[in-house]
């Protein structure tokens, strides 16, 4: 037990600067600062390229070594004691969504510099390398899939398509690390890492609700992403009999009702109905055609398949009654994401044994995490941000919470050093 | 009673070009033509100028003088024996719904052109002066609310509501007129008519099913248009439980669910919610903000008022149990229209005479006709269209019945010209 060990004794008494880490987090946003006090950082923009500037800037002046890989993740190296071995890896990513906040990511980017800084504060020498990530094209708000870089990291995208993700211009990310200057030379992926750690905010509401600090995240839910287009037929408002419609619409918005349900009836579920446009979208013509997305998560597979089938079944059950068309097309389908049981105790025993409140939780959201997990043992800090909000602006998180999470990083990053 | 003087002899004998007619509404469908058949000519666009200078320049072969009011509505003027007397006016509008027909307005405006044409052919002169109308955004489709041109020059609205209507970009009808040219100098309205007869298809079923040529239209449903706002919060769709979400799409979907039910539950009654916006518009973001439009009609007025009282009543209830914040707007509201019983007369006795089957009928849509009626004498002259479709590339309409509709036009014209 790493924990009980002279060196054990040392990392009960290490603890970061949460000051330093909370200055770190504030000049990182004033690179693309939006107005409501976000930051908007789109990936492998200018600001994108800024972002990644400092922070190497920041690495180097840490005593890293700073390698980037073809799909222009960066990698901030601290030496071990044996370079021989495999390293143990933290990081997240620096792009933002349009109107992004401050901690999204950055977070655990920044986190991962502070435990470097106050691993050379204390002169500690760690038995593995530490290495810091930062992944490229988390957001998906610029480029589609999200997370594209430890997804090609990971070997579920090739590197040709990682390259060739465009956005709405047509603009490729290969082209825009050329661009920016951060096309590099590595290989992506292919190397051993003998734990990853990610820290990052909740972004929901669930610790703070509960008064906990820490969130130890045990794995991600499902997600299966849905474009639904019904089919009816334009007529007259005014002269159209109600018997005599086949109202899109109408029939859209029992579908909207039955997604909702279907979320609230099933234990751990979400549903939301994020976009929906009408065609033709006039106030006095029946509408002939709804366009709709679903996005449906929940952390266990076969309960995501069961709520999969509700969903086709009420959609087939209304459109035949409202003699409408229904296309209903799967976009993206993501298993459950299970982390590795060692790491997942790791960060258990160091939030316990630092003694901050903390609780199991299971991400809602995606992470790159949830890629790395596929190559290399890997779990997940979570710290509260406030009101559970995110990609906004407004997200906000409190110091103390976030110099909690880093010295959780902290803690778990030394016991893997010595995995 | 004109129809039996000597000019009464020579009316039944006069009939109109239906070839003409036929060949004049398909020439004007290649403006803004659409894939389907039908055709694309939104209130003052582009599309709509060059409509509007091909009747200018029909009416001036066919020896009419043009005037263009304030709110660009165009009058052509044949003239009359007594020029002092107040004139017969026919007319409707040349704008289109974003997938519009070619016949919806289109009819009787060039039915009135045939009308005109026909008493060229025949050198007759008829007692007043005869003016064709082209009214001004009848549609309602760029710009709300709907028949604003035919409105202000009821009197219904003032001059500078007119002319600041906005559409969704914020460009305002006053200065789209200027930007196509038909910004007029004339004063909108506030001088005498004797009478005025909209020629239209019917835009509903009930004609076709019953066989019958003409509708005689007694009048039209009142109607109310409603822009509904519903505000709730932009949270993360997979990390925001159902129960903590103030989902704005979810809870506009029960008002759309509650909006219909009201239209079929109640007798001869009609809801449409035609329009729908998402604020952010994003997959994995529950929507913070819903806009969505209602339109509901009935002929009875008392009917439509608790029509209105159910609408507000289960809007309000869903967004309480929601927490969504609600906003309702009342953006028209249109009384049912009773038409003149002496220009009611006039098409059934027209009808009638020229051994057309007939039966009166109340209009489902609004038409310029409802807002003239409140000063001058009106009727409307229905004919069939296929299926009963409108507001829809693929409306048609039967040459025949447009002949036979467009030959009581001009029986009714000349028995006014009388009066």
């Amino acid at each position: 037990m790493a924990v009980m060990n002279y060196r054990g004794e040392e990392m009960r008494n290490l603890s970061v600067d949460g000051a330093r880490l909370w200055k770190s987090l504030m000049d990182m946003a004033e690179i693309g600062a939006t107005p409501k006090g976000g930051s908007r950082r789109l990936a492998l923009s200018d600001s994108d390229r800024q972002g990644r500037d400092l922070f190497v800037r920041w690495c180097r002046e840490a005593g890293c070594s700073i390698r980037v890989d073809r799909m222009g993740n960066i990698f901030a190296r601290r030496p071990g004691k044996d370079e021989s071995r495999p390293p143990v890896m933290m990081g997240s990513h620096l792009d933002t969504q349009p109107s992004g906040g401050k901690f999204d990511g950055v977070y655990g980017v920044l986190a991962g510099l502070e435990v470097i800084r106050t691993l050379n504060d204390h002169g500690y020498e760690s038995d593995s390398p530490v290495e810091l990530a930062v992944w490229t094209n988390e957001e998906g708000a610029r480029f589609a899939p999200s997370m594209i870089g430890s997804g090609v990291f990971a070997g579920t995208y090739s590197i040709e398509k990682g390259l060739a993700c465009a956005d709405v211009d047509g603009t490729t990310i290969g082209e825009e690390l050329r661009r920016i200057g951060y096309a590099g030379d590595d290989p992506c992926g292919g190397r051993p890492i003998r734990a990853f750690f990610e820290a990052h905010i909740e972004q929901g509401p669930i610790l703070e609700a509960e008064g906990k600090t820490i969130g130890v995240v045990t794995g991600a839910q499902g997600l299966r992403w849905y474009d639904v287009t019904v089919g009816g037929m334009d007529s007259h408002a005014g002269t159209t009999p109600m018997d005599r419609r086949r109202d899109a619409m109408a029939g859209a918005a029992r579908m909207l009702v039955a997604a909702e349900r279907i979320g609230k009836t099933t234990p751990g579920a979400v549903t939301t109905v994020g976009m929906l446009r009408v065609v033709p979208s006039s106030r006095n013509v029946v509408p002939g055609e709804v366009f709709f997305t679903v996005d449906a998560r929940h952390p266990d597979g076969d309960t995501l398949a069961a709520m999969d089938a509700a969903l086709r079944g009420s959609f087939a059950e209304i459109a035949q009654q409202a003699d409408l068309k229904l296309a209903i097309e799967t976009v993206t389908d993501t298993a459950p994401v299970v982390f590795d049981e060692g790491c997942v105790d790791a960060v258990r025993q160091a939030a316990e044994g630092s003694g901050y409140p903390c609780r199991d939780i299971v991400s809602g959201a995606g992470h790159d995490a949830c890629f790395i997990n596929e190559v290399a043992p890997t779990a997940m800090i979570f710290v509260p941000c406030k009101d559970g909000i995110s990609h906004n602006e407004i997200e906000s998180a409190a110091p103390d919470d976030l110099t909690a999470g880093c010295n959780v990083l902290l803690r778990v990053v030394l016991t893997a050093a010595e995995w």
